[in-house]
């Protein structure tokens, strides 16, 4: 991909993103944007100002063989989308970093900023400001999201009490699943490698869809006592719920929700509890709901499933039941700093 | 300064981190800080917000040969306070993504921070969230400012009208000196070097100082017609001021303010001119003011001088007068995708 050489100058490049930008339908809150030496807008005095930061880092959190740029653009995007409606929020701007080598292609760039167009246009999105910068080797992508939310609606991780059920979004697991069947691809055959990016479960990994509708649904009805995402997989993000709020769960294995089974006929995966617990990259919501207000939670939000997985408890710690066994299961999930215990990582 | 190693899992770098936050008191409209999926505060409804981003890449804006981590903190939040002085606003909150390589120590992490925090409570800003992740080789950080100004008050890049004087705050040409004279060091030698890091060219480099009051004390008093910081280089910023305001400039050479003298009188620096054009990273701000309202610009703000080096024509381009010659100068600061036309860079 960084075969053909069109060298840009930094204006060049502003020029370009400025471009997709403005196809961007902006609000009437904001008052500048890209171009200047910061964006500005007018907040609601109605409400809190919401704001997320999330990184990839090339061969840390992408690879270049699986993801296109336009994916790229999609997913830096869609991991902090993930976290404004883990707080119930509206995403309303982003501002990206993205650092990139010298020699990476004019097309590249524009094809970036397309794919995390197309997610922003999606989700009313204006993207602000940012900087473009070139780095030695690997690409690193940044991107803020500014958001808000009614004070009295937002959702946090520490309001999960013993009691409480616990719900989430979507599947689990079909993230990782899809990174792992690009990654142990026995053929580099891009024509092998085009074909496994149309399935869904590699669609998942490279183009995650942040649940904002779900999360502004259960946050308008003040249903979730707390929320977080699942990005680090079900056990690392539940651990974070239950240390925030001071809890423990119990979660019963057969109720978590996964792909769809015509995915799981891969032979190479056929670990899928070992995915939905510590995969991550879902972008599912996890969230608790006190009892009383059980009957109040749909199925499904606009065509999304909602599976009540387990609930809450006075006892520390993640519990796991499969049959007549209950399990402590710990933090697995991808740990930046330390050698992942999830050995298919 | 990666040799002793003492590996942190994400969740201990996390607690370190907020722990030097919570030493930044925070004003009453915080309301979420680090620790949940976004931080939350509740906006003043008579202000615009300002965002800010800026990414600082390794070994291409900084090399860890002459930089501490500490040093790195400051300048990573420096450069942001200074976009957010050159709208004249107040900055108010940050948040920092930063990627590292695993075997990074726990301290450089951690005096990353404290050199970002000693800043941060200079200006009254507080760290409120960010992302902390690995990288392959190099260390990326980005930092994002949101700051706050009164609508009446906002100071554009696009405002400089033909006639308009140009005028700049402190001195030009400091910070690319005192890489210079880092990095054509005939000794590489500690003692050497940390003799070097405590002038104030190379400190002017290493720790600049965002012109956050002399950026407020203009706005308030509404002086500006337009304004924008040196990060890029006189030649770079003026262009960029001048293009947006769809004028032209004259600069006078001789009225350039340069570093004290005594910096001067290292011999390998005695291309003064070129280092205060196309230099870049003083972060000093270049503004235009009505000529009307020139008997309102004081000698200096707080302390730190103010210089009018020339003024604003209609005819296109960037001049710079030199006894009785005048000359057109194009932007030659450092370009993130092409070779730098300043032979120094």
């Amino acid at each position: 991909m960084r075969s053909s050489r069109s060298v840009l100058s930094e204006d060049e490049v502003l020029q370009r993103i400025q471009q997709i930008a403005r196809d961007l339908k902006a609000g009437s809150g904001l008052r500048l944007s890209i171009g200047d030496d910061a964006a500005a807008f007018r907040p609601s005095a109605r409400h809190l100002t919401l704001i997320s930061t999330d990184a990839l880092v090339e061969n840390v959190h992408f690879d270049l063989r699986y993801f296109s740029p336009a994916d790229l653009g999609w997913k830096a995007l869609a991991v902090n989308l993930s976290d404004i409606a883990a707080m119930g929020g509206r995403p309303l701007y982003a501002t990206t970093s993205i650092a990139f080598p010298r020699g990476l292609t004019a097309r590249f760039v524009e094809d970036f900023y397309k794919g995390l167009a197309s997610l922003a246009k999606q989700h009313g999105v204006v993207l602000i400001g940012g900087d473009t910068c070139s780095s030695q080797r690997d690409i690193f992508v940044d991107v803020t999201v500014i958001g808000e939310i009614e004070p009295a609606k937002i959702v946090t991780r520490s309001g999960a009490r013993p009691g409480d059920l616990l719900y989430v979004t979507g599947a689990l697991g079909g993230s990782a699943m899809g990174l792992e069947w690009l990654t142990r691809s026995s053929t580099n055959a891009w024509g092998a490698l085009a074909k496994r990016r149309k399935s869904s479960l590699v669609q998942r990994h490279l183009r995650p869809e942040p649940r904002c509708a779900a999360g502004r649904f259960l946050a308008d009805r003040r249903l979730p006592s707390a929320m977080i995402d699942v990005s680090d997989g079900l056990s690392t993000d539940l651990g974070h719920l239950c240390q925030q709020s001071q809890v423990g769960a119990i979660v019963d294995a057969k109720r978590i929700p996964l792909p769809k089974s015509s995915s799981l006929s891969i032979p190479q995966l056929h670990d899928w509890l070992g995915y939905a617990l510590n995969g991550g990259e879902d972008y599912e919501l996890l969230f608790a709901v006190p009892s009383r207000r059980r009957k109040k939670v749909p199925r499904a939000i606009q065509g999304l499933p909602i599976h009540e997985i387990g609930f809450f408890t006075s006892r520390p710690g993640t519990w796991l039941v499969q049959g007549d066994q209950q399990t402590e299961f710990f933090p697995s999930g991808f740990d930046h700093f330390r050698e992942s215990s999830n050995p298919d990582r």
